[in-house]
């Protein structure tokens, strides 16, 4: 099944299935047009792992890491699927299509071998990166936790719908710019899972983004952006400048 | 007047009053011992200031920035007065005695000139720090944001309580090893909440550490520290090793 969050004509949130052109929740199907789609999940954090394709590391002019290089968006970051995120102010910002992993339970300290059992399913993220200040501070607050700077959506697919070989790819305004296979994760997700938990508790809803493929380039007023992966869905939103 | 967030007897979670050894609410007081204290605040973010005293950016043996040197804990690390801390197992951990501003209203885009409307108060902070990881990891996450690396408390005090050049000390089972001034900041909390609001929201409740200053050492097993804090409070926590 892929889950969708959205706001009803009468403003309710509801917690629906997804069926492309319409939602559906209790019975009654809407138009996705007559109503608000909401990121799937309302994380309380989201941990990002840095450099998880080797080919992306390259391009950045960086080593690959000797285990994972972890990072955090605070939830003023999260936004929905067809939002527009306005970028900081004169800064040069770039796209990165990322899968994005969503917590089911309460998960510390579990092992890789156990880590789907704490899995809920996965969704789409844009991780938006603003390179003037990611490459000029220690951590990358102003870089990648500004507001907005982590669309999520459109779905929650439950874990069957990823292929291992899932295809992930990025747009900007119908033309390719990412386009590569989470086979390339250096790290897998249990791995991650793992890791990540051998120090944070990681929540209900919280999310886990793995990285970003080759192919990252500028983003300027106006571009839509398109992020697919394979099994998932496509997220969509577009950027302006303030 | 100094608030104090605590569950009553009956289990109920009430922000009360607090008089030192008694906490009131609703017409009813309570001895301190009878009553479970909480965290002063629920954040969805601690946004933290490295480097904010020039002698402890000199005894870590580091430049003094020129703008703030931000960095995040989630709320995962964040937890209460009394907490006993787990340390990262096998990791060298220091203390950091920290000034906390809570966030009274949501601040985007906020002038220094206008940050005091948008500050609800001070408490206390130890930014409790896993130096092995902080000193070989990009972002501080294994190092700053693990669970508990983040008690606060006991008490939200009103603005007035602070005096602009008030005393912060921390103690290691009764041994002074921090005590300096906030009148050694090298960013003033105006100029924070202006930098950090020019990037992401803060909202109510959310929480701005202020960096520490020097004397900070290491924490070992069975460690009872007290941070405290010229007119807002003093901060009790233990520390174990897993």
């Amino acid at each position: 099944m892929h889950h969708v969050r959205f706001r009803d004509p009468a403003g309710a949130v509801r917690d629906g299935e997804y069926h492309g052109d319409e939602v559906s929740f209790g019975g009654r199907t809407y138009d996705i047009d007559d109503v608000e789609v909401l990121p799937p999940t309302d994380p309380t954090k989201v941990v990002c792992v840095g450099r998880n394709y080797a080919k992306h590391a390259e391009e950045r002019g960086e080593d690959v890491p000797d285990r994972p290089l972890l990072f955090l968006k605070p939830p003023n970051a999260v936004t929905g699927p067809g939002a527009t995120v306005t970028l900081p102010e004169g800064k040069y910002c770039e796209h990165e299509a990322e899968l994005a992993v969503v917590i089911g339970k309460e998960a510390k300290n579990v092992d890789a071998e156990n880590a789907e059992e704490y899995i809920a399913g996965y969704t789409v993220a844009d991780d938006v990166s603003n390179r003037d200040d990611q490459d000029a501070e220690k951590n990358w607050v102003r870089g990648k936790a500004f507001d907005g700077a982590c669309p999520l959506g459109p779905v929650l697919a439950d874990p069957e719908h990823l292929p291992e070989d899932a295809s992930i790819s990025l747009r900007v305004n119908g033309e390719t710019r990412q386009d590569s296979s989470i086979e390339h994760f250096i790290f897998e997700i249990p791995e991650l899972v793992e890791e990540i938990t051998s120090y944070l508790t990681l929540e209900p809803g919280d999310v886990v983004i793995t990285g970003t493929p080759e192919g990252v380039n500028e983003l300027t007023d106006g571009d839509r952006v398109e992020v697919e992966i394979e099994g998932v869905g496509t997220l969509e939103h577009t950027v302006e400048r303030a």
